[in-house]
């Protein structure tokens, strides 16, 4: 059971690798895409405890000279300071235009490695191993990567493609089961946004909180399906200037929970999780959606043990302003991405304000 | 008397537009761009204090809104460092994905405004408003962007091209004599390595040591030629993986040069015009080249008040060593850019390491 996705863009094309128990043959993958023989694996100390040694001694075995270089777990590290100690082992591995850095971790140690792989000796090899369901399916496809500003989250950064996105969801065993659900959140948006027959299988399937509830097979096709559909879209799109807009599903009103509720409370797939409900809801009163679909959504959304419903201590005018400092929104105009049939969505800035407050009144309980 | 000079890339081809007192007219020029309404100076004090007011006049007579970005003088400045302190502005002012960092100043300037522009939002406008001739005719031009690492230069960075190059020749009167020379060390690599026409107008010329040397007419002759021939080599060779070599003529000596000397005795200038000597004569040993043209070369370089000898206390053993530790060396090899005839050179790694210590203690004095 393995699958090779290849994303195509006109200069930088790649595979996504997915196969489970494949770890071992991480070295073996990298060797004929003719990279140099340096390689600097960047991780976390928890996720190189567990995978550490068995890729880097997959790595040794490929013939590669292998060093590492671990940064303490967590978003308040994804920082231009962290890309200042990689670059410092950059150096101290005299690493050359044609060495190679392989991200070993969730999305915080991805768009770390990305941004430092883009910008040491104005661009080195790169390649992805995520181990998070969230970098799996989202994080390490698109060519996104950077880091935080103390005001403000991925505001430095570049879009920079890998050589290889390589997946062994066995790694996904050792994952934080509510980590897990981050992950699940970004799946249900592919299905509803994307790919209708995604959502059917995993309607299909009796419970979907962790991994240890997934058969091997379901989670092949749930990696496979997404990325697939992240891949469709950002070759559409390298650049972001319109289709890859249509990601963001879920993620206005989603955005807005997370920042009102300090990014703690609530987490990134919880908040998208109600944000895709409240998009759905709005969807509906404009006659955009269909009741039975909305439904079939929202009890997806909760079978998979996210958030349904906007914590009733948030207020509704502050979540209407968050809405509006967005970046995305374009002079004064919230930018909503509106399902209107199970893989189909549209984008609009035509949602009225106050069918907006009435909306988030409803979701609170 | 103007030229305009297209840069063909396959995404992102851009102008070069060199016009004496077209200071006043940035805003205007820029206009057809479309760049978005927000426009963040970045400069030095001094070269801001000249020019600072013409610049931020023209841009708001144009109708963009307009800050600045002041960063001390000095290659010291080149850092990671006031790369974090141009984002904190770029923050302060709300810059968009759409807005633009105009650099007005030499090829510190330039480069760091290069690299902010790449990396904030994952990319936003960039023009650069070059205002030493090195940055004229060699930094501005290429893409090349990035800072210096505490323990070596250049290596953070990345390929970002701007949407204007604008040149003012008229800016150069108030540049110090010794940095219009180490300009005009690259304008005659250009002749010897791509353009023997430019070669023979320079030989023309009575004097070439200063602004007040040359005609108008000369000195747009001078940049339009070089800014040609770096378009033309970088238009074909974007990423630096072949042709671009040859813009290294007289580096490869040069930089052990300026590196011995500690960066400070000798300036980059010199050490490239020191550095063509060297490449004549050994390309001479080999019977590569004619003495006549050699000799030509090197009037020229004396004329323009650069240095074509090592200085005697320089040991032979260290520049050969420091030859050795380049990062360009392949598999012990030092690859050297070596004429054939004016306009033409060929690169090669076949150079004796004996040959190459006798043409070294020739120079010496
Ligand atoms: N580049 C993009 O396109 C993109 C897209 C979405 C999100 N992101 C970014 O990704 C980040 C979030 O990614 P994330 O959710 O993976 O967060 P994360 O990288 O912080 O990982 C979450 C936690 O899970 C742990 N972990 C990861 N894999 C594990 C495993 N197999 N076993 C045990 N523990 C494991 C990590 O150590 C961490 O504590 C954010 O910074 C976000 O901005 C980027
Ligand atoms: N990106 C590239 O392709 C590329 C190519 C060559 C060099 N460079 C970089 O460029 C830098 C060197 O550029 P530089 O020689 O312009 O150095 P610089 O930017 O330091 O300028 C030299 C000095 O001249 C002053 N100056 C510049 N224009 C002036 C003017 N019109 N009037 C008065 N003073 C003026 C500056 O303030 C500075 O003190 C180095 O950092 C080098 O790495 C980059
Ligand atoms: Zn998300
Ligand atoms: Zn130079």
């Amino acid at each position: 059971m393995s699958s090779l996705i290849a994303v195509n863009l006109p200069d930088n094309s790649y595979n996504i690798a997915i196969a489970p128990d494949s770890l071992s043959q991480l070295g073996e993958q990298m060797r004929p895409l003719g990279l140099g023989h340096k390689v600097l694996v960047i991780s976390n100390p928890e996720i190189f405890h567990h995978y550490g040694a068995i890729i880097v001694q997959s790595l040794e075995q490929a013939g590669y000279t292998v060093s590492s270089h671990l940064i303490p777990a967590g978003e308040s590290y994804k920082t231009l300071d962290s890309i200042a100690r990689i670059y410092d082992t950059a150096l101290q591995h005299r690493l050359e235009r044609s060495s190679t850095l392989v991200a070993l971790g969730g999305g915080v140690i991805g768009d770390l490695t990305g941004f430092a792989a883009a910008t040491w000796l104005r661009g080195i090899n790169f390649v992805q191993v995520p181990t998070s369901l969230l970098a799996m399916v989202d994080a390490s496809v698109g060519g996104k990567t950077g880091v935080n500003h103390p005001q403000g989250k991925n505001l430095i950064g570049a879009f920079y493609q890998p050589k290889l996105v390589f997946i062994d969801p066995q790694v996904l065993r050792t994952l934080p089961p509510r980590e897990f659900r981050a992950g699940m959140a970004e799946v249900i948006k592919y299905g509803v946004i994307w790919d209708e027959d995604l959502f059917t299988q995993l309607e299909k399937a009796d419970r979907l909180q962790d991994f240890s509830d997934l058969e091997a097979e379901l989670l092949q096709v749930i990696l496979t399906r997404s990325c697939q559909a992240k891949a469709d879209v950002v070759s559409q799109d390298e650049r972001e200037s319109g289709l890859r807009a249509i990601l963001n599903y879920g993620h206005t009103i989603g955005h807005a929970i997370e920042s009102l509720t300090g990014y703690s409370r609530i987490n990134h797939g919880e908040a998208v999780g109600i944000g895709m409900v409240a998009a759905g809801a709005i969807a509906l009163k404009m006659q955009l959606w269909t009741e039975p679909e909305a439904s079939r959504q929202n009890a997806l959304i909760s079978k998979t043990g996210l958030l349904t419903h906007i914590p009733e201590d948030l207020d509704t005018g502050a979540i209407v302003e968050s809405l509006q400092m967005d970046k995305k929104v374009k002079s004064g105009k919230v930018r909503f991405i509106l399902p209107t049939q199970l893989g189909k969505v549209k984008i609009t800035d035509e949602v009225p304000n106050d069918l907006l407050g009435q909306v988030i009144d409803e979701l609170k309980q």
